[in-house]
Protein backbone atom coordinates (compact mmCIF):
# COMPACT_ATOMS: atom_id res chain seq x y z
CA UNK A 1 0.00 0.00 0.00
CA UNK A 2 1.37 3.45 -1.00
CA UNK A 3 2.37 5.35 2.22
CA UNK A 4 0.94 8.91 0.87
CA UNK A 5 -1.88 9.45 2.84
CA UNK A 6 -4.42 12.18 2.61
CA UNK A 7 -6.78 13.47 5.69
CA UNK A 8 -9.24 16.55 5.45
CA UNK A 9 -10.95 17.56 8.22
CA UNK A 10 -14.09 19.75 8.15
CA UNK A 11 -17.20 20.51 9.94
CA UNK A 12 -20.58 19.15 9.27
CA UNK A 13 -22.59 21.95 7.89
CA UNK A 14 -26.35 22.66 8.05
CA UNK A 15 -26.94 22.44 4.26
CA UNK A 16 -24.95 18.64 4.27
CA UNK A 17 -27.86 17.94 6.38
CA UNK A 18 -31.22 16.54 5.81
CA UNK A 19 -34.77 16.55 7.74
CA UNK A 20 -33.13 14.15 9.78
CA UNK A 21 -30.57 16.12 11.25
CA UNK A 22 -27.62 14.18 9.95
CA UNK A 23 -25.54 14.15 6.91
CA UNK A 24 -27.37 13.49 3.72
CA UNK A 25 -25.71 10.41 2.90
CA UNK A 26 -24.47 11.32 -1.17
CA UNK A 27 -22.31 13.93 0.48
CA UNK A 28 -20.10 11.61 1.41
CA UNK A 29 -19.27 10.13 -1.76
CA UNK A 30 -18.81 13.62 -2.47
CA UNK A 31 -16.24 14.20 0.28
CA UNK A 32 -14.34 10.97 -0.97
CA UNK A 33 -14.16 12.47 -4.14
CA UNK A 34 -12.48 15.51 -2.86
CA UNK A 35 -10.00 13.59 -0.53
CA UNK A 36 -8.98 11.35 -4.12
CA UNK A 37 -8.71 14.57 -5.13
CA UNK A 38 -6.25 16.09 -2.33
CA UNK A 39 -4.42 12.64 -1.67
CA UNK A 40 -3.49 13.20 -5.83
CA UNK A 41 -2.47 16.59 -5.68
CA UNK A 42 -0.25 14.87 -2.08
CA UNK A 43 1.38 12.55 -3.88
CA UNK A 44 2.27 15.56 -6.65
CA UNK A 45 -0.21 14.93 -9.82
CA UNK A 46 -3.58 16.58 -9.68
CA UNK A 47 -6.33 14.85 -11.38
CA UNK A 48 -6.66 18.16 -13.20
CA UNK A 49 -2.68 17.87 -14.55
CA UNK A 50 -3.43 14.02 -15.04
CA UNK A 51 -6.15 15.12 -17.77
CA UNK A 52 -4.27 18.05 -18.67
CA UNK A 53 -0.94 16.58 -19.65
CA UNK A 54 -1.65 12.98 -20.55
CA UNK A 55 -5.78 13.74 -21.40
CA UNK A 56 -6.31 10.83 -18.87
CA UNK A 57 -9.64 10.94 -16.38
CA UNK A 58 -9.69 8.40 -13.74
CA UNK A 59 -13.74 8.36 -13.91
CA UNK A 60 -15.32 5.62 -10.92
CA UNK A 61 -16.25 2.15 -11.70
CA UNK A 62 -17.35 0.98 -8.26
CA UNK A 63 -17.95 3.04 -4.99
CA UNK A 64 -18.83 1.50 -1.61
CA UNK A 65 -19.44 3.10 1.43
CA UNK A 66 -20.85 1.21 4.98
CA UNK A 67 -21.93 3.60 7.21
CA UNK A 68 -21.29 2.84 11.56
CA UNK A 69 -22.40 6.09 13.26
CA UNK A 70 -24.15 9.34 11.36
CA UNK A 71 -22.53 12.50 11.51
CA UNK A 72 -25.05 15.51 12.85
CA UNK A 73 -25.23 19.32 11.86
CA UNK A 74 -21.99 21.02 13.77
CA UNK A 75 -20.00 17.99 14.20
CA UNK A 76 -16.09 17.88 13.01
CA UNK A 77 -15.18 14.90 11.11
CA UNK A 78 -11.82 13.69 9.16
CA UNK A 79 -11.77 11.90 5.79
CA UNK A 80 -8.92 9.75 5.81
CA UNK A 81 -8.11 8.08 1.74
CA UNK A 82 -5.15 6.26 0.44
CA UNK A 83 -4.48 4.34 -2.71
CA UNK A 84 -5.55 0.60 -1.30
CA UNK A 85 -4.42 -1.64 -4.55
CA UNK A 86 -3.02 -0.85 -7.75
CA UNK A 87 -3.95 -2.07 -11.11
CA UNK A 88 -2.81 -2.34 -14.06
CA UNK A 89 -5.43 -0.09 -15.81
CA UNK A 90 -7.03 0.82 -12.27
CA UNK A 91 -6.45 2.19 -8.96
CA UNK A 92 -8.85 1.47 -5.73
CA UNK A 93 -8.84 4.01 -2.69
CA UNK A 94 -10.04 3.76 0.87
CA UNK A 95 -11.89 5.98 2.43
CA UNK A 96 -12.29 6.45 6.23
CA UNK A 97 -14.80 9.05 7.66
CA UNK A 98 -14.38 9.29 11.44
CA UNK A 99 -15.36 12.17 14.09
CA UNK A 100 -12.48 13.82 14.84
CA UNK A 101 -13.00 13.77 18.80
CA UNK A 102 -13.49 10.42 19.54
CA UNK A 103 -12.09 8.57 16.44
CA UNK A 104 -15.45 6.91 16.26
CA UNK A 105 -15.78 5.50 12.36
CA UNK A 106 -18.76 7.06 10.64
CA UNK A 107 -18.07 5.35 7.61
CA UNK A 108 -16.01 3.39 5.59
CA UNK A 109 -15.40 1.79 2.06
CA UNK A 110 -13.62 2.33 -1.02
CA UNK A 111 -14.31 3.63 -4.71
CA UNK A 112 -12.37 2.02 -7.91
CA UNK A 113 -10.70 3.94 -10.48
CA UNK A 114 -10.00 3.21 -14.01
CA UNK A 115 -7.80 5.39 -16.08
CA UNK A 116 -9.12 6.37 -19.45
CA UNK A 117 -8.35 8.43 -22.44
CA UNK A 118 -10.09 9.85 -25.81
CA UNK A 119 -8.35 7.47 -28.29
CA UNK A 120 -6.06 9.34 -30.60
CA UNK A 121 -7.84 8.74 -34.01
CA UNK A 122 -10.96 7.93 -33.00
CA UNK A 123 -11.35 10.44 -29.97
CA UNK A 124 -13.46 7.48 -28.22
CA UNK A 125 -12.70 7.02 -24.25
CA UNK A 126 -11.36 4.10 -23.88
CA UNK A 127 -9.42 2.19 -20.64
CA UNK A 128 -5.64 2.51 -20.95
CA UNK A 129 -2.61 1.60 -18.32
CA UNK A 130 -2.53 4.11 -15.63
CA UNK A 131 0.17 6.53 -16.65
CA UNK A 132 3.65 5.45 -14.97
CA UNK A 133 3.89 8.69 -13.73
CA UNK A 134 1.10 8.10 -11.54
CA UNK A 135 2.80 5.19 -10.00
CA UNK A 136 5.86 7.03 -9.45
CA UNK A 137 4.09 10.10 -7.89
CA UNK A 138 2.51 7.66 -5.71
CA UNK A 139 6.19 5.63 -5.46
CA UNK A 140 5.09 2.14 -6.01
CA UNK A 141 7.31 1.13 -8.99
CA UNK A 142 6.24 -0.75 -11.87
CA UNK A 143 3.18 -2.22 -12.80
CA UNK A 144 1.94 -5.78 -11.00
CA UNK A 145 5.10 -4.95 -8.47
CA UNK B 1 -39.19 -9.53 -3.64
CA UNK B 2 -41.68 -7.29 -3.41
CA UNK B 3 -43.48 -6.85 -6.53
CA UNK B 4 -43.69 -2.50 -5.81
CA UNK B 5 -41.08 -1.12 -8.66
CA UNK B 6 -40.68 2.42 -8.95
CA UNK B 7 -38.85 3.93 -12.30
CA UNK B 8 -38.02 7.40 -12.81
CA UNK B 9 -37.44 9.09 -16.27
CA UNK B 10 -34.64 11.98 -16.37
CA UNK B 11 -32.52 14.07 -18.61
CA UNK B 12 -28.78 14.31 -17.93
CA UNK B 13 -28.50 18.07 -16.62
CA UNK B 14 -25.85 20.53 -17.20
CA UNK B 15 -25.26 21.52 -13.48
CA UNK B 16 -25.24 17.16 -13.32
CA UNK B 17 -21.99 16.99 -14.80
CA UNK B 18 -18.27 17.67 -14.28
CA UNK B 19 -15.58 18.75 -16.26
CA UNK B 20 -15.65 15.59 -17.73
CA UNK B 21 -18.67 16.29 -19.02
CA UNK B 22 -20.06 13.10 -17.57
CA UNK B 23 -22.64 12.76 -14.57
CA UNK B 24 -21.31 13.51 -11.59
CA UNK B 25 -21.29 10.12 -9.56
CA UNK B 26 -22.29 11.55 -6.01
CA UNK B 27 -25.59 12.58 -8.12
CA UNK B 28 -26.21 8.59 -9.19
CA UNK B 29 -26.74 8.02 -4.83
CA UNK B 30 -29.10 11.09 -4.87
CA UNK B 31 -31.42 9.86 -7.51
CA UNK B 32 -31.03 6.02 -5.76
CA UNK B 33 -32.46 8.11 -2.65
CA UNK B 34 -34.81 10.02 -5.05
CA UNK B 35 -36.40 6.89 -6.49
CA UNK B 36 -36.36 5.20 -2.87
CA UNK B 37 -38.69 7.78 -1.49
CA UNK B 38 -40.29 7.69 -4.69
CA UNK B 39 -40.61 3.75 -4.36
CA UNK B 40 -42.20 4.01 -0.74
CA UNK B 41 -44.64 6.77 -2.16
CA UNK B 42 -45.86 4.15 -4.69
CA UNK B 43 -46.17 1.55 -2.19
CA UNK B 44 -48.47 3.44 -0.76
CA UNK B 45 -46.31 4.68 3.04
CA UNK B 46 -44.09 7.50 2.02
CA UNK B 47 -40.64 7.76 4.78
CA UNK B 48 -42.40 11.22 5.43
CA UNK B 49 -45.37 9.45 6.53
CA UNK B 50 -43.04 6.92 8.36
CA UNK B 51 -41.76 9.74 10.01
CA UNK B 52 -44.16 11.67 10.50
CA UNK B 53 -46.92 8.69 12.11
CA UNK B 54 -44.14 6.21 13.49
CA UNK B 55 -41.29 8.29 14.14
CA UNK B 56 -39.32 6.02 11.93
CA UNK B 57 -36.40 6.93 9.97
CA UNK B 58 -34.71 4.55 7.57
CA UNK B 59 -31.37 5.87 7.38
CA UNK B 60 -29.07 4.05 5.13
CA UNK B 61 -26.01 1.51 6.42
CA UNK B 62 -24.74 0.27 3.20
CA UNK B 63 -24.53 2.51 -0.35
CA UNK B 64 -22.73 0.58 -3.05
CA UNK B 65 -23.03 1.57 -6.92
CA UNK B 66 -21.29 -0.36 -9.39
CA UNK B 67 -20.70 1.75 -12.89
CA UNK B 68 -20.76 0.33 -16.54
CA UNK B 69 -21.43 3.47 -18.68
CA UNK B 70 -21.10 6.98 -18.00
CA UNK B 71 -24.00 9.40 -18.75
CA UNK B 72 -23.04 12.43 -20.85
CA UNK B 73 -25.28 16.22 -20.39
CA UNK B 74 -28.23 15.51 -21.88
CA UNK B 75 -28.75 11.79 -22.12
CA UNK B 76 -32.40 10.29 -21.26
CA UNK B 77 -31.84 7.84 -17.87
CA UNK B 78 -33.93 5.88 -16.04
CA UNK B 79 -33.43 4.80 -12.53
CA UNK B 80 -35.39 1.86 -11.62
CA UNK B 81 -35.74 0.74 -7.95
CA UNK B 82 -37.48 -2.17 -5.62
CA UNK B 83 -37.10 -3.59 -2.21
CA UNK B 84 -35.08 -6.53 -2.95
CA UNK B 85 -34.53 -7.85 0.76
CA UNK B 86 -36.50 -7.59 4.46
CA UNK B 87 -34.62 -7.88 7.00
CA UNK B 88 -36.72 -7.52 10.65
CA UNK B 89 -34.90 -3.84 11.16
CA UNK B 90 -33.89 -3.47 7.69
CA UNK B 91 -34.56 -3.57 3.63
CA UNK B 92 -32.06 -3.31 0.70
CA UNK B 93 -33.12 -1.36 -2.46
CA UNK B 94 -31.95 -2.72 -5.45
CA UNK B 95 -31.03 0.26 -8.00
CA UNK B 96 -30.29 0.29 -11.59
CA UNK B 97 -29.67 3.18 -13.65
CA UNK B 98 -30.09 2.81 -17.56
CA UNK B 99 -29.83 4.79 -20.31
CA UNK B 100 -33.58 5.24 -21.77
CA UNK B 101 -33.41 4.44 -25.50
CA UNK B 102 -31.10 1.72 -25.27
CA UNK B 103 -31.50 -0.21 -21.76
CA UNK B 104 -27.90 -0.05 -21.52
CA UNK B 105 -27.09 -0.11 -17.82
CA UNK B 106 -24.95 2.93 -16.61
CA UNK B 107 -25.45 1.83 -13.32
CA UNK B 108 -25.95 -0.98 -10.87
CA UNK B 109 -26.50 -1.63 -7.10
CA UNK B 110 -28.18 -0.81 -3.54
CA UNK B 111 -28.80 0.46 -0.32
CA UNK B 112 -29.97 -1.26 2.71
CA UNK B 113 -32.33 0.71 5.38
CA UNK B 114 -32.15 0.33 8.80
CA UNK B 115 -35.34 1.24 10.56
CA UNK B 116 -34.41 3.67 13.50
CA UNK B 117 -37.05 5.52 15.92
CA UNK B 118 -36.29 7.81 18.78
CA UNK B 119 -36.27 6.00 22.41
CA UNK B 120 -40.10 7.03 24.18
CA UNK B 121 -37.87 7.83 27.18
CA UNK B 122 -34.43 8.48 26.59
CA UNK B 123 -35.20 10.22 23.21
CA UNK B 124 -32.00 8.43 22.02
CA UNK B 125 -32.14 7.38 18.28
CA UNK B 126 -31.91 3.35 17.79
CA UNK B 127 -32.80 0.81 15.75
CA UNK B 128 -36.55 -0.81 15.60
CA UNK B 129 -38.20 -3.60 13.85
CA UNK B 130 -39.61 -2.36 10.33
CA UNK B 131 -43.15 -1.03 11.16
CA UNK B 132 -45.39 -3.76 9.92
CA UNK B 133 -47.31 -0.80 8.29
CA UNK B 134 -44.37 -0.30 6.06
CA UNK B 135 -44.34 -4.13 5.25
CA UNK B 136 -48.22 -4.58 4.24
CA UNK B 137 -47.54 -1.23 2.08
CA UNK B 138 -45.29 -3.54 -0.05
CA UNK B 139 -47.20 -6.64 0.78
CA UNK B 140 -44.42 -8.74 2.12
CA UNK B 141 -46.39 -10.12 4.84
CA UNK B 142 -44.99 -11.51 8.44
CA UNK B 143 -41.21 -10.50 9.57
CA UNK B 144 -39.06 -13.86 8.28
CA UNK B 145 -41.47 -14.65 5.80
CA UNK C 1 -40.68 39.55 -24.31
CA UNK C 2 -40.29 35.87 -25.86
CA UNK C 3 -43.55 33.54 -26.08
CA UNK C 4 -40.99 30.75 -25.17
CA UNK C 5 -41.99 29.71 -21.82
CA UNK C 6 -41.01 26.89 -19.68
CA UNK C 7 -42.62 25.05 -16.68
CA UNK C 8 -41.54 22.26 -14.74
CA UNK C 9 -43.39 20.35 -12.33
CA UNK C 10 -41.69 18.63 -9.38
CA UNK C 11 -42.00 17.43 -5.50
CA UNK C 12 -39.55 18.24 -3.16
CA UNK C 13 -37.15 15.42 -2.23
CA UNK C 14 -35.68 14.65 1.08
CA UNK C 15 -32.42 15.11 -0.10
CA UNK C 16 -33.70 19.00 -1.21
CA UNK C 17 -34.59 19.94 2.79
CA UNK C 18 -32.11 20.73 5.09
CA UNK C 19 -32.69 20.10 9.14
CA UNK C 20 -35.56 23.09 9.33
CA UNK C 21 -37.33 21.00 6.83
CA UNK C 22 -37.62 23.11 4.16
CA UNK C 23 -35.94 23.65 0.69
CA UNK C 24 -32.07 24.50 1.51
CA UNK C 25 -32.12 27.77 -0.53
CA UNK C 26 -28.73 26.98 -3.23
CA UNK C 27 -31.35 24.19 -4.64
CA UNK C 28 -33.85 26.63 -6.40
CA UNK C 29 -31.11 28.14 -8.22
CA UNK C 30 -30.05 25.03 -9.48
CA UNK C 31 -33.60 24.58 -10.40
CA UNK C 32 -33.99 27.92 -11.82
CA UNK C 33 -30.72 26.75 -14.18
CA UNK C 34 -32.26 23.22 -15.33
CA UNK C 35 -35.10 25.00 -16.15
CA UNK C 36 -33.08 27.84 -18.06
CA UNK C 37 -31.44 24.62 -20.22
CA UNK C 38 -35.20 22.91 -20.49
CA UNK C 39 -36.31 26.98 -21.91
CA UNK C 40 -33.50 26.99 -24.22
CA UNK C 41 -34.26 22.80 -25.58
CA UNK C 42 -37.96 24.06 -26.19
CA UNK C 43 -36.60 26.85 -28.04
CA UNK C 44 -34.96 24.63 -30.28
CA UNK C 45 -31.44 25.43 -29.81
CA UNK C 46 -30.13 24.04 -26.40
CA UNK C 47 -27.33 24.99 -24.12
CA UNK C 48 -25.40 22.39 -25.39
CA UNK C 49 -25.87 22.62 -29.06
CA UNK C 50 -24.68 26.11 -28.32
CA UNK C 51 -22.06 25.53 -27.16
CA UNK C 52 -20.89 22.26 -29.55
CA UNK C 53 -22.14 24.33 -32.56
CA UNK C 54 -21.04 27.58 -31.96
CA UNK C 55 -18.81 27.33 -28.91
CA UNK C 56 -20.88 29.85 -26.92
CA UNK C 57 -21.28 29.39 -23.64
CA UNK C 58 -23.80 31.25 -21.27
CA UNK C 59 -22.79 31.72 -17.87
CA UNK C 60 -24.00 34.11 -15.36
CA UNK C 61 -23.47 37.20 -14.44
CA UNK C 62 -26.22 38.02 -11.60
CA UNK C 63 -28.70 35.46 -9.87
CA UNK C 64 -31.41 36.93 -7.70
CA UNK C 65 -34.02 35.14 -5.92
CA UNK C 66 -36.85 36.26 -3.85
CA UNK C 67 -38.40 33.73 -1.31
CA UNK C 68 -41.80 34.46 -0.29
CA UNK C 69 -43.00 31.17 1.08
CA UNK C 70 -41.10 27.62 2.49
CA UNK C 71 -41.59 24.45 0.48
CA UNK C 72 -41.45 21.83 2.70
CA UNK C 73 -40.70 18.23 1.96
CA UNK C 74 -43.08 16.62 -0.42
CA UNK C 75 -44.58 19.59 -1.66
CA UNK C 76 -45.37 19.78 -5.22
CA UNK C 77 -43.99 22.98 -6.97
CA UNK C 78 -43.44 24.42 -10.29
CA UNK C 79 -40.71 26.27 -11.71
CA UNK C 80 -41.72 28.48 -14.45
CA UNK C 81 -39.16 30.73 -16.67
CA UNK C 82 -39.08 32.35 -19.67
CA UNK C 83 -36.45 35.19 -21.60
CA UNK C 84 -37.51 38.16 -20.11
CA UNK C 85 -35.04 40.71 -21.30
CA UNK C 86 -32.78 40.43 -24.70
CA UNK C 87 -29.18 42.34 -24.77
CA UNK C 88 -26.69 42.53 -27.63
CA UNK C 89 -24.23 40.16 -25.80
CA UNK C 90 -26.53 39.26 -22.86
CA UNK C 91 -30.24 37.99 -21.68
CA UNK C 92 -32.17 37.88 -18.72
CA UNK C 93 -34.22 35.13 -17.78
CA UNK C 94 -37.18 35.20 -15.32
CA UNK C 95 -37.97 32.60 -12.76
CA UNK C 96 -40.83 31.92 -10.67
CA UNK C 97 -41.45 29.08 -8.54
CA UNK C 98 -44.43 28.18 -7.13
CA UNK C 99 -46.87 25.64 -5.15
CA UNK C 100 -48.22 23.32 -7.59
CA UNK C 101 -52.05 23.57 -5.87
CA UNK C 102 -52.39 26.55 -4.80
CA UNK C 103 -49.94 28.75 -7.39
CA UNK C 104 -48.53 30.10 -4.51
CA UNK C 105 -45.23 32.20 -4.79
CA UNK C 106 -42.14 30.37 -3.52
CA UNK C 107 -39.95 32.55 -5.15
CA UNK C 108 -38.99 34.85 -7.78
CA UNK C 109 -36.37 36.39 -9.62
CA UNK C 110 -33.96 36.41 -12.34
CA UNK C 111 -30.67 35.02 -13.80
CA UNK C 112 -28.52 37.21 -16.49
CA UNK C 113 -26.45 35.53 -18.96
CA UNK C 114 -23.54 36.75 -21.13
CA UNK C 115 -23.01 35.07 -24.44
CA UNK C 116 -18.96 34.14 -24.53
CA UNK C 117 -16.50 32.12 -26.50
CA UNK C 118 -13.31 31.55 -26.97
CA UNK C 119 -11.05 33.25 -29.03
CA UNK C 120 -10.11 31.64 -32.21
CA UNK C 121 -6.71 32.59 -31.92
CA UNK C 122 -5.58 33.33 -28.57
CA UNK C 123 -8.35 30.73 -26.93
CA UNK C 124 -8.92 33.35 -24.37
CA UNK C 125 -12.52 33.29 -23.40
CA UNK C 126 -14.39 36.64 -24.08
CA UNK C 127 -17.98 38.21 -24.52
CA UNK C 128 -19.11 37.69 -27.83
CA UNK C 129 -22.66 38.78 -29.23
CA UNK C 130 -25.94 36.58 -28.69
CA UNK C 131 -25.65 34.24 -31.73
CA UNK C 132 -28.31 35.35 -34.36
CA UNK C 133 -29.46 31.44 -34.38
CA UNK C 134 -30.38 31.84 -30.83
CA UNK C 135 -32.63 34.71 -31.15
CA UNK C 136 -34.08 33.09 -34.06
CA UNK C 137 -34.89 30.08 -32.13
CA UNK C 138 -36.58 32.88 -29.44
CA UNK C 139 -38.29 34.78 -32.39
CA UNK C 140 -37.07 37.38 -31.09
CA UNK C 141 -35.52 39.47 -34.50
CA UNK C 142 -32.62 41.24 -35.07
CA UNK C 143 -30.72 42.32 -32.10
CA UNK C 144 -32.08 45.91 -30.30
CA UNK C 145 -35.23 45.61 -31.99
CA UNK D 1 -21.42 47.61 10.41
CA UNK D 2 -20.81 44.73 12.91
CA UNK D 3 -16.91 44.04 13.14
CA UNK D 4 -17.63 40.49 13.03
CA UNK D 5 -15.81 39.02 9.65
CA UNK D 6 -15.69 35.51 8.84
CA UNK D 7 -13.53 33.94 5.68
CA UNK D 8 -13.42 30.63 4.73
CA UNK D 9 -10.37 29.84 1.81
CA UNK D 10 -11.29 26.68 -0.35
CA UNK D 11 -9.75 24.96 -3.36
CA UNK D 12 -12.59 24.58 -6.09
CA UNK D 13 -12.99 21.41 -6.57
CA UNK D 14 -13.47 19.27 -9.45
CA UNK D 15 -17.11 18.19 -7.90
CA UNK D 16 -17.94 21.65 -8.03
CA UNK D 17 -17.71 22.66 -11.73
CA UNK D 18 -19.53 22.07 -14.69
CA UNK D 19 -18.89 21.00 -18.28
CA UNK D 20 -17.54 24.43 -18.89
CA UNK D 21 -15.11 23.91 -16.48
CA UNK D 22 -16.06 26.96 -14.50
CA UNK D 23 -18.24 26.63 -10.96
CA UNK D 24 -21.56 25.20 -11.15
CA UNK D 25 -22.68 29.10 -10.12
CA UNK D 26 -25.34 27.50 -7.48
CA UNK D 27 -22.53 26.32 -4.96
CA UNK D 28 -21.63 29.67 -4.45
CA UNK D 29 -24.98 30.05 -2.96
CA UNK D 30 -24.08 27.25 -0.87
CA UNK D 31 -20.71 28.81 0.27
CA UNK D 32 -22.34 32.00 1.26
CA UNK D 33 -24.35 29.98 3.30
CA UNK D 34 -21.85 28.27 5.01
CA UNK D 35 -19.67 31.08 5.61
CA UNK D 36 -23.02 32.68 6.89
CA UNK D 37 -22.95 29.69 9.88
CA UNK D 38 -19.15 30.10 10.00
CA UNK D 39 -19.91 33.96 10.65
CA UNK D 40 -22.52 33.57 13.61
CA UNK D 41 -20.18 30.79 15.31
CA UNK D 42 -17.50 33.01 14.96
CA UNK D 43 -19.98 36.05 16.89
CA UNK D 44 -20.27 33.10 19.33
CA UNK D 45 -23.87 32.47 18.79
CA UNK D 46 -24.59 29.23 16.07
CA UNK D 47 -27.63 29.02 13.92
CA UNK D 48 -27.79 25.61 15.60
CA UNK D 49 -27.77 26.94 19.08
CA UNK D 50 -30.04 30.01 18.01
CA UNK D 51 -32.32 26.72 16.59
CA UNK D 52 -31.75 24.70 19.52
CA UNK D 53 -32.04 27.46 22.65
CA UNK D 54 -34.42 29.77 21.17
CA UNK D 55 -36.21 28.14 18.22
CA UNK D 56 -35.30 30.41 16.05
CA UNK D 57 -34.50 29.54 12.52
CA UNK D 58 -32.98 32.64 10.08
CA UNK D 59 -34.09 31.52 6.45
CA UNK D 60 -33.60 33.64 3.33
CA UNK D 61 -35.64 35.87 2.05
CA UNK D 62 -33.68 37.13 -0.49
CA UNK D 63 -30.18 36.11 -2.32
CA UNK D 64 -28.30 37.97 -4.81
CA UNK D 65 -24.98 37.65 -6.37
CA UNK D 66 -23.56 39.53 -9.25
CA UNK D 67 -20.46 37.44 -10.45
CA UNK D 68 -17.30 39.54 -12.24
CA UNK D 69 -15.22 36.68 -13.35
CA UNK D 70 -15.23 32.80 -13.07
CA UNK D 71 -13.45 30.36 -10.64
CA UNK D 72 -11.76 27.00 -12.48
CA UNK D 73 -10.78 23.85 -11.00
CA UNK D 74 -8.18 23.91 -9.11
CA UNK D 75 -8.13 27.77 -7.98
CA UNK D 76 -7.88 29.06 -4.21
CA UNK D 77 -10.54 30.98 -3.27
CA UNK D 78 -12.10 33.09 -0.73
CA UNK D 79 -15.16 34.04 0.61
CA UNK D 80 -15.41 36.53 2.89
CA UNK D 81 -18.98 37.40 4.76
CA UNK D 82 -20.27 39.97 7.33
CA UNK D 83 -23.15 41.41 9.05
CA UNK D 84 -24.39 44.80 6.80
CA UNK D 85 -27.51 45.51 7.86
CA UNK D 86 -29.74 44.48 11.23
CA UNK D 87 -33.11 45.16 11.07
CA UNK D 88 -35.59 44.58 13.75
CA UNK D 89 -36.92 41.07 12.23
CA UNK D 90 -33.99 40.95 9.95
CA UNK D 91 -30.45 40.88 8.99
CA UNK D 92 -28.25 41.13 5.49
CA UNK D 93 -25.49 38.81 4.78
CA UNK D 94 -22.99 40.98 2.58
CA UNK D 95 -20.63 38.29 1.03
CA UNK D 96 -17.57 38.89 -1.74
CA UNK D 97 -16.29 35.65 -3.23
CA UNK D 98 -12.45 36.28 -4.52
CA UNK D 99 -8.92 34.72 -5.99
CA UNK D 100 -6.84 34.19 -2.73
CA UNK D 101 -4.01 35.12 -4.78
CA UNK D 102 -4.70 38.14 -7.11
CA UNK D 103 -7.71 39.11 -4.50
CA UNK D 104 -9.53 39.46 -8.07
CA UNK D 105 -13.59 39.60 -6.92
CA UNK D 106 -15.08 36.48 -8.78
CA UNK D 107 -18.81 37.39 -7.08
CA UNK D 108 -20.05 39.81 -4.64
CA UNK D 109 -23.43 40.08 -3.26
CA UNK D 110 -26.19 39.73 -0.03
CA UNK D 111 -28.60 37.42 1.61
CA UNK D 112 -31.20 38.88 3.98
CA UNK D 113 -32.28 36.65 6.63
CA UNK D 114 -35.24 36.93 8.54
CA UNK D 115 -35.70 35.24 12.07
CA UNK D 116 -38.30 33.11 12.58
CA UNK D 117 -40.18 30.96 14.96
CA UNK D 118 -43.35 28.23 15.52
CA UNK D 119 -45.67 30.12 17.94
CA UNK D 120 -45.62 28.67 21.53
CA UNK D 121 -49.64 27.94 20.56
CA UNK D 122 -50.13 27.09 17.04
CA UNK D 123 -46.90 25.55 16.59
CA UNK D 124 -47.10 27.81 13.11
CA UNK D 125 -43.63 29.56 12.11
CA UNK D 126 -43.84 33.28 12.00
CA UNK D 127 -41.33 36.20 11.77
CA UNK D 128 -40.01 37.28 15.27
CA UNK D 129 -38.04 39.79 16.83
CA UNK D 130 -33.81 39.25 15.83
CA UNK D 131 -33.31 37.92 19.43
CA UNK D 132 -30.75 40.38 21.79
CA UNK D 133 -28.40 37.28 22.51
CA UNK D 134 -27.80 37.61 18.53
CA UNK D 135 -27.30 40.91 18.49
CA UNK D 136 -25.14 40.89 22.08
CA UNK D 137 -22.88 38.51 20.13
CA UNK D 138 -22.28 40.76 17.15
CA UNK D 139 -21.71 43.66 19.58
CA UNK D 140 -24.69 45.94 17.68
CA UNK D 141 -26.17 47.17 21.26
CA UNK D 142 -30.73 47.63 21.54
CA UNK D 143 -32.87 47.22 18.31
CA UNK D 144 -32.97 50.35 15.85
CA UNK D 145 -29.72 51.65 17.31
Amino acid sequence: MSGVVSTIAQRVQFGDCDPARIVYYPNYFRWCDVNTHTLFEKAGLSARELADRFGVHTPIVDAHLEFRTPAKWGDDIEVRSEVSRWGSRSLTVSHRISHAGSGDVIAEGHTVHVCVRPDPETGKIGACEVPQELRDAFEVGEAGN
